[in-house]
């Protein structure tokens, strides 16, 4: 007995080589011109591209209906996503027991971008994609962004482009590749694959693709409604690219940036220490949820046109009739969740020893698989806590006091999933402050760097779709 | 703008300081005579509070029933647990759709383990435990293991001794604290708190409770039914441990073991590019799962003293009387699960290049949040096997293959969780082969290291029980 196997070593690039610091960084230099360009091309599949939206009576649906049984609003065939209902008590938060409608999507779907190398520099393949909820049509979106029944049915490969790479990727050539969840407040246990995969370039790709450098990428992100929410979140995933200033004598904030996302320096906390703090808030509030028929959410009444509450907090449950560009027929009805108002998602950094590190809140969602996942410091759809008459979020006070002065280090607004809500959009906002606010630490938030929250990134059920939104962001900042 | 708060630095031992490998390889030093007085100090605990425990119709049980509605098995307050019916659809094994009973008990409970230093030596503090479905009485279990109910209870403190240095533990003293789940063909989600915590030795304790070394604790592992299901789970976790014979110039299995241990020397596969697998195959199968009436459940039937399939696979709900040690009136009445017959629970590991590597198995298991997780290459209940005419699992023939050979590295009849299963007992195997069994690598099988192993133990739902339970064996060949 003296096994000797040598190890099977891929005969490709091993995917640890593939994330050296410089390759990322030389991909996110400045562009403002090509970034400019990629706008222009944005507004040029806009006019090709986007579909005509309108709002119709759920009657109108074709083959959408309300279950006899249950009210359950779902396809006739079971397929895509039903609208159901939720039961949620809880013995934390200002409200402990609540029904609501909630999107029951239990498909996993794959969100993925391609990264190649063009003339030596990382490019991301990007697609301009309409969505019959986006407020302005075209947005930039994955190279894949597919459902389940997408990409496994008899003609997935003809849909879906280049769903084959993220299907049968090869040794070697992930760089990322992580079960994420969604919008918690609007979907039941809703998760994709968000994939990036690195191919030999160039590839040809038709005329609503474009290879997009990320540094032209971080600069779009600043541009309201522009970059979608599934290329957010799949960029968040991205292994490095926070270094592009590491190195430099200075003490800014591209150092601070750097610095924060260097797993070597340390932060406020080890990452053991983050690790017990995240299992003590999994553990200690107890959140049970249920699906229930939709007819039996109490305070929530379906007109022929929406399902909405009594007192219009939230959200409304309505039927939109899709017509691809240039025609005027139907191509498609569904429906869409449409939140009222626009939230605010707002991340708080402050240096620590010259450490950037964002103040992280562990946030009970009733649709996540745990009880909460790490959100950004603030996360607030006004009009509903004025319905509730609920007193605004921790650290609020702080988002604003810092508005007009050069503490907001970024600030757009930005759309979620088109696809599933109609025009959903939250003002995201990053701010520095120089008082760490240390007196105003709660058991639910925390400080941690940005190697931290990367590294928590390469694992499901950690951190939530806006935090990954700024994740993204924030990169924009190095 | 320059924030320049100096961080708080707490002023006790951090958690990264407290695991230097020499600390814990001195804890783990061979010692058969302190071991062998464990023994005698469990059988001591035996006589003195081993309960009674006698089958009984489930008419007989105090304030348990079936419920009028669903026909679900539940103690009248709601409180404890309940056996209720699972529906379970998947694309993937042999077996694509089936109902059967399931324990469903949502609340999370704490599994904990104290540890301090005695005479410069890291010690475990265990307790002395009787559970009523253990085959013998006492066990060797953890500090606390405590449901939700029992620490929020008002008489919590009293009632869980050490308790209250779980819930507050203080800065710097966790060694590890993670959500684990446990058996998910017999529990539906159930996932207990899995934590270490360091106190200043020396702290005074009962006799129920004694302070043990690693090395004993090793040793013990390796006893027929001793170290209980508990105690297994919460010393996978531990941070390090297997570095005992580090530096040491043979290339025997300590030093494979400890090399493997070490996440500087890289494995056959990177983390990166393992955890991308795992995510293939958290994706790949569909797995939907839903709770149902008990009473909905095809193919079992109701008998006054148990709840069993007609073909008598899998396990039976049966009920019991448990008395209190000494005393022959009623201490309490609970239901248990009964499996049928003796299970096989076989971890295959093999060197490449030096480096001990485990073959891990992706497994599908109906109550796990996740669709998988990964379990050791072999696990097999030969009854319900039989009982179905399936053939036998996957790599058995390489472990059967191995016996009698010194190719068994280690082969223990443990018993799982005495609280809610009657007689549970798997043979435990850990067995390496010389043939890396390279032709045979199915998609649902990889070899990882030992590093890597605890690493993904250091988050939720990753590594499955049993694993977990063949990682805390693996210690003892260090």
């Amino acid at each position: 007995m003296r096994p000797t196997a040598a190890p099977p070593v891929p005969p490709v690039l091993r995917t640890a080589d593939r994330m050296i610091p410089h390759r990322l960084a030389r991909s996110a230099q400045r562009d403002p011109v090509g970034a400019a360009r990629v706008r222009e091309w944005i507004a040029d599949r806009n006019t090709a591209r986007a579909h005509t939206v309108s709002r119709v009576t759920f009657e109108e649906l074709d083959r959408w209906g309300f279950d006899t049984r249950t009210g359950n609003l779902r396809h006739d065939t079971g397929r895509f996503f039903s609208v159901e209902g939720l039961r949620v008590e809880t013995d934390t938060g200002p409200v402990r027991s609540w029904n609501q409608p909630i999107i029951n999507q239990p498909e996993i779907g794959i969100l993925g971008i391609l990264v190649a190398e063009h003339d030596g520099v990382l490019h991301c393949l990007l697609q301009a994609k309409s969505e019959p909820g986006n407020v302005n049509g075209v947005q930039l979106s994955p190279t894949v962004q597919a459902t389940r029944s997408n990409y496994t049915g008899v003609h997935a490969g003809k849909s879906v482009p280049f769903i084959e790479y993220f299907r049968s990727p090869g040794d070697g050539r992930v760089l990322s590749d992580v079960l994420q969840s969604e919008q918690a407040a609007w979907f039941y246990r809703k998760r994709n694959r968000n994939m990036i995969v690195e191919v030999d370039g160039p590839l040809p790709v038709g005329e609503d693709f474009r290879w997009v450098t990320l540094g032209q990428l971080h600069e779009l992100c600043a541009v309201d409604n522009l970059v979608n929410m599934d290329t957010r979140t799949v960029l968040a995933g991205m292994p490095g690219g926070f270094e592009g200033a590491a190195g430099t004598s200075d003490r800014g904030l591209a150092d601070a940036l750097a610095r924060s996302a260097d797993t070597a320096i340390g932060g406020l906390h080890t990452t053991g220490e983050l690790l017990s703090w995240i299992t003590d808030r999994q553990t200690e509030p107890e959140v049970r949820t249920s699906l229930i028929p939709l007819d039996d959410v109490d305070d929530w009444r379906r007109a022929p046109d929406r399902v909405h509450r009594d007192d219009e907090a939230f959200f409304s449950v309505v039927a939109v009739d899709v017509a691809s560009p240039g025609r005027e027929v139907s191509a498609w009805t569904q429906p869409l969740l449409e939140p009222h108002g626009i939230g605010r998602v707002a991340m708080v950094v402050a240096r620590f020893d010259g450490v950037l590190h964002a103040l992280m809140h562990a946030r009970v969602e009733p649709g996540y698989l745990e009880a909460v996942e790490l959100a950004p410091t603030v996360q607030w759809t006004p009009r509903a806590y004025s319905s509730l008459g609920l007193e605004p979020p921790e650290f609020l006070d702080v988002v604003t006091a810092a508005e007009g002065t050069d503490r907001v280090l970024f600030d757009a607004e930005l759309s979620e999933e088109g696809g599933r809500f109609l025009h959903a959009r939250n003002r995201y906002q990053i701010v520095e402050v120089a008082n760490p606010v240390d007196d105003r630490t709660t058991p639910d938030h925390q400080w941690m760097t940005i190697g931290q929250l990367t590294g928590l990134l390469q694992h499901n059920n950690y951190v939530n779709v806006q935090a990954r939104s700024l994740v993204a962001c924030l990169r924009g900042l190095a």
